[in-house]
């Protein structure tokens, strides 16, 4: 029988009282063409606000936050070829200890700047199945702690931090939607939000070319193989048996959209609401308009998950 | 001598009360980074989430909400390319009246189709020069209201509202500056802040390519001469002599940056703040960069126009 850490509606509030004072809370908008495109009251959770421009840096946070002077002394380690990796160097420089990052040579140029500019120590791999092994090394050399990008409950009671500020700011929500990778964000949500307001329905949303979440929520199994590479780029992790877990103990469903639809709900968040979101980060609102009779006529909160994008390189060109 | 109607604190203030139910309360934001940068302290007030995308909509409304039934009854009538139509139109149409717009063919699609969207009847102009003629025809048949983009009382003291709001969310600001075409921003912004919070000083800030209103301000009397075709093409037109006056009354500087500059400060703007501005909201964000020993030490509030941009045609492309 496998044995598995959860975190509980207790570990999120505590998390968010430990964070509180690290992290933008971020605001809530809403967008009256996309409630009139979809027929559903839409309140979206603006994490592409947060610090490094994603939901990531709370995770990040908490998990280093909650570190003994002991652990924290030999400093941090992780692997991530994105925001998690800028979020781990901020959260570890805030906190006074080193980053040691496992990043792909292939991770954007933006990125590793970030990174840099954090001052998190960069090893670079060649290819991301050598990121693991990456990191396994830095850790044995330097006894750093590691950090996982979503398999953690510090992470995942992190993330779902936004839900909280998302409930204290709009309380009646019936429908709660966020992107999904590895899952860390999708189960912070469903802890905390069906802790202070059960009866919630929780969606998830994916590009249907990375589908592995789907796929494994409906095989109720873990699923990992082939994750296409999707515009989404932030959305190409896996599940894992702890986040592959909560999901099936909450969510309804997980939405597949195609990238079609992922460019062309960013390019109206864009347009319509002036911010600025990464193409992962619109893909619940693409998961809504593919989809409206699961949502019209309700309230729903939509995670934004971060606005990292390379304005030279932007999707559509 | 010259008579020229000049709006008072008192018609800004009466305006924020007539069109308060109309318009967004738009956010004042913040960004470390800026600050870091340019030694200031620097509070955006971001109309670019205003509805139809710019400030623009807060002199429509105040002009057209400001008309007697008598006169208001037969429409209204105004030429413009860009913002000012689309605001026009809406304002036009939350009242109940019909809009006529004159357009240079060559505007932006996006553009017409807004104007169209909310309801607005365009007669469109081979070129801008033809516009103000069109624009009387269009008058004389219809016998609509003329609103002029800039240079009516009413209009000037619809944008300086903007302003009364930034004032009450920051109250202890040493600077505002703002971009400067035909002075209407700039005007109500002056008003508003002299009559609320006197001893503020007053930037403009202006495309070098397109610095008319710079030369204006320094030689005293209007050149309207020579507007090069610059990127923010919301800062196209030019000062007309009620505008020219208040701003010799209150502005200390009109700033002017280059395309290489407002092209900079637009990308940073989108990929720190995550926020979607069109270059021409940029332009007071590369004066302060450009200038920065005015600024430094100093709260300043900066008026960010608009965030109008074709998503598939940026300035950097």
């Amino acid at each position: 029988m496998m044995h598995l850490d959860i975190p509980t509606i207790g570990d999120v509030q505590r998390a968010a009282v430990r964070i509180r004072e690290r992290i933008h809370r971020t605001p809530v908008l809403t967008c009256r063409t996309f409630d009139e495109l979809t027929g559903a009251c839409l309140f979206f959770k603006c994490e592409n606000f947060q610090k490094v421009g994603a939901f990531k840096f709370r995770g990040a946070c908490n998990a280093i936050m909650s570190l003994s002077e002991d652990e924290a002394r030999l400093g941090v380690v992780t692997l991530s070829s994105g925001n998690h990796a800028a979020a781990v160097s901020l959260a570890a420089r805030l906190q006074g200890i080193p980053a040691y990052i496992a990043m792909p040579e292939t991770a954007p140029e933006s990125k590793k700047r970030a990174v840099e500019g954090y001052g998190g120590k960069i090893t670079y791999c060649a290819n991301i199945k050598a990121l693991d092994e990456t990191a396994l090394k830095i850790q044995k050399a330097t006894k750093a702690h590691f950090v996982h990008p979503f398999d953690d409950p510090r992470v995942i009671a992190g993330q779902g931090t936004a839900t909280l500020e998302l409930l204290e700011d709009i309380p009646g929500l019936d429908i709660i939607i966020a992107p999904v990778s590895g899952g860390g964000l999708l189960s912070g949500t469903c802890i905390a939000a069906a802790g202070v307001r059960p009866g919630t329905e929780f969606f998830g949303a994916e590009p249907s070319i990375a589908d592995d979440a789907c796929r494994s929520f409906q095989a109720g199994r873990l699923i990992t193989d082939n994750v296409g590479s999707t515009i989404a780029d932030g959305l190409r992790a896996t599940l894992s048996e702890r986040t592959l877990s909560i999901l099936k103990s909450h969510v309804r469903d997980i939405i597949t959209v195609t990238e079609e639809e992922i460019v062309r709900a960013t390019k109206i968040m864009w347009q319509r609401m002036k911010i600025v979101v990464e193409p992962s980060g619109a893909v619940p609102l693409a998961a809504i308009i593919a989809q409206p009779n699961s949502f019209a006529g309700k309230r729903v909160g939509v995670i934004v998950s971060g606005g990292n994008v390379d304005v030279d390189h932007l999707p559509w060109h």
